[in-house]
């Protein structure tokens, strides 16, 4: 891509719109902006500009479109996709002045929020008022919602409450020319044009910026019923979950973790007090929720029916809240364990949930021709499964040039089961080349064409999703 | 626009490939298809083809796109904004004939279908099954599945359960070319490129022919309890509206008529037993779901409290089945009972439910002013009220001329007000006229830019949306 270098006066108009502290060249700066969560990648922006409203990211992109100068939006940098990083250079801008809650309304249950508000520090203000923003990554302390707009972020709660497209009402988004719209409107039905605000949710920056993001609401339940319960094996665990929603029965979560996740993540976190038997080869963790106990109880009993058809083992209820949060960071905390002591890749596959199963098998067998070791956990209610594929004893060359040819073979499985290459995480720019096994050509053209109508010059992001 | 009539050699290709039967050109033939349900438009096709699968719609599509001849698809004609007539004749592209509910996915809790199935037999069909799927248009018992993607239909349990766009999970898409692609893919999480699923949902056959449909199915509710609540206002009716969800209460359905649309319908029944005081202005027909009729009677308990802070009077509750259809024949009337015995239009407002009462108060301000009587019922609960404008006395020139202005103001107050000018009927050819006060002309540019990326020709439904 032919893209101008940033000079002097570039800066000096950047400075001129946001103030000089908050354009950042310096090389310590710039590292800080170069990664993510993703890998070891590194890409250093030319620059990264912290504009604090609408107004300063409208001039920014005027002035970056004229100029044909990269700008990728970042929000908290936690993308596992690289979705964010600056692989053309450029500007970075970032949403993180962009931080305040601008309205819970209680009358209508919508809270308007700028895009760098940290998630649970979103969902902790609402709850504040008895309203309830489900949509939960794991990194939720210190996502910001904005980056889980720009993916589409899932998380635990999903299954239940649905993902971040379910609650977006309304976006306000800078475009890359610098036009500013709403792209739809504060109301639960609208079929009034094409609707770009889901157009939005998941294009990973590539698209727009967003600024103002409009969000449902729903009354936050009362109570939660936690639970962990053990398999034999990998697959009769994930055979349960299928079998739960058959049985009428919703979880507000239903979580896979394979023996080799909780072995990780009780190791790393050191004072994990819950007991693992043996002979355990996987754990669901599951959360009911709801305004009635008595109902909750009713409902675990006819999940433990559901269960104990899967040999399923002891079912361990937590009995406090501060047992609740050790089996939530437990599972939280399982990619943290994996990747801050392995190198690592993580791929995002989805099914539908019924072909769980399947899909685990086929990842070990591919492991096992690639002689790769994986840890699989995640949203198996959703038939959402992250895959982490540890290097250990791979040379590098295996490493980047034989575990992709695994990786290629597991998501053509997942695409042959229904599913697809990403559930929550994104494309970014380490899953692109993948993406292929999705889409025909002339489908990514069409997603090509319609990027061309937002962004000409193709400056919003370059180098992501395609 | 500049489109190419239909000829004889046109015709014999449209009878090779599907058929001599199944391609219309008789005049009583097109006189059908030349109407829906929107006021009393006629715009005869010049030709009615009928095609049975996706392959021949993809010949179809290929020929009149080389060939510039225009495609209207369409679904059952029930809609309400002109959404499939062919106004610039060309081709009526009818899937009534791909009618099959292909697979009901008992283990992922999905159902892919045809989009010329009847919603309704739809949602009898997976209830045997013990699954449901909820939206239901007033019109569900005529209008096709295919017919509620391509508008976003909602219907009254979109308030508990969302909209149709909430349960799409994948289309197959023949586009204007030829070409044929999936849009997403059956799972419940989807981070991978543009959301074409989303953007196809609600674009009124303007982007693709809708062939294939993939839907979220979820657990059959066991139980309902439907009530019919009185008010003394129509304001105290729609505040009682937003109260209710602010208690924390969500019903399954929260319907709104106000008095004139009850004693329209009564009337027009003739056999309603239902006793409506004379004070009563406004009714909300309120249904609460569940499997657990205990907790269902303590939530009603609940929901009394919140109806009577608002004058509610004595609530009737349904004691059987043959109440409750008695009670919701009535509300699924009231257009039926108004357009069937006046001239009339109907504008279909939505804002944030807690506006409400203001809107109801405008709409009746702007009847004054422009002398016209409305009469005003819906889904309250969503905030999305219908509006039926009636010509009575008006003249000619005052209902062509005046009306509209009346129109376009109470659609000024609706965006005012945080909402938009369809909730669920889509824009249309009636309704595009008004665009301008919702979106600013580059906004809408935009939406022609994405047009001209699935449809550079313009061939497939022209004349609508813009």
């Amino acid at each position: 891509m032919d893209f101008k270098k940033i000079d002097d006066k570039d800066l000096a108009f950047f400075r001129s719109v946001i103030g000089e502290e908050f354009v950042v060249i310096s090389e310590e700066g710039l590292a800080k902006y170069a990664k993510d969560e993703t890998e070891d990648l590194r890409f250093p922006p030319e620059v990264v500009v912290k504009p604090s409203n609408t107004a300063e990211i409208s001039k920014i992109m005027a002035y970056c479109n004229e100029h044909n100068i990269p700008v990728s939006p970042r929000a908290a940098g936690t993308g596992l996709s690289a979705n964010s990083l600056c692989i053309y250079g450029g500007v970075m801008l970032t949403i993180e002045r962009l931080n305040k809650i601008l309205n819970i309304d209680e009358q209508n249950l919508q809270v308007t929020t700028e895009p760098g508000v940290i998630t649970e520090h979103l969902q902790n203000t609402v709850k504040e008022k008895g309203l309830y923003y489900p949509p939960d990554p794991s990194s939720r302390g210190t996502s910001f919602i904005g980056g889980n707009v720009a993916c589409n972020s899932g998380g635990p709660r999903a299954v239940k409450y649905g993902v971040v497209k379910d609650f977006v009402l309304n976006l306000e988004v800078v475009l890359a020319n610098g036009d500013v719209i709403w792209t739809g409107a504060n109301v639960l039905k609208n079929s009034t044009g094409y609707n770009f605000t889901q157009l939005m949710v998941g294009s990973e920056g590539t698209l727009g910026i967003v600024t103002k993001i409009v969000l449902k609401l729903v009354p936050h339940p009362k109570f939660t019923l936690v639970m962990l319960a053990p398999f034999p094996s990998m697959e009769k665990a994930a055979a349960a979950v299928a079998a739960t929603f058959q049985a009428g029965i919703v979880p507000s979560c239903m979580e896979f973790m394979e023996r080799e996740a909780i072995d990780w993540v009780c190791k790393w976190l050191g004072d994990v007090t819950i007991p693992i038997a043996d002979d355990v080869k996987a754990n669901l963790l599951i959360e009911l929720d709801g305004n009635d106990m008595d109902v909750m109880y009713k409902e675990s009993e006819k999940l433990y029916e559901v269960l104990t058809q899967f040999d399923c083992g002891e079912i361990l209820f937590a009995d406090s809240d501060a047992q609740k949060t050790d089996l939530w960071r437990m599972r939280r905390n399982v990619a943290n364990a994996v990747k801050t002591t392995a190198v690592t890749i993580e791929e995002d596959t989805v099914v539908p949930r019924y072909r769980l199963p399947e899909l685990l098998i086929h990842i070990k067998a591919v492991g096992k021709k690639y002689n790769f070791r994986s840890v699989c956990y995640g949203h198996a209610g959703d038939g959402n499964v992250h895959v982490r594929i540890i290097k250990d004893e791979l040379t590098d060359d295996q490493w980047k040039n034989e575990v992709p040819k695994g990786v290629r073979e597991i998501f053509e499985k997942v695409v042959e089961l229904g599913g697809t290459i990403s559930g929550e995480h994104g494309i970014g720019w380490v899953q692109r080349r993948y993406m292929d096994i999705k889409f025909p050509a002339m489908h990514l053209d069409l997603m090509r064409g319609v990027k061309a109508v937002f962004d000409p010059k193709g400056i919003l992001n370059p180098g992501k999703i395609f």
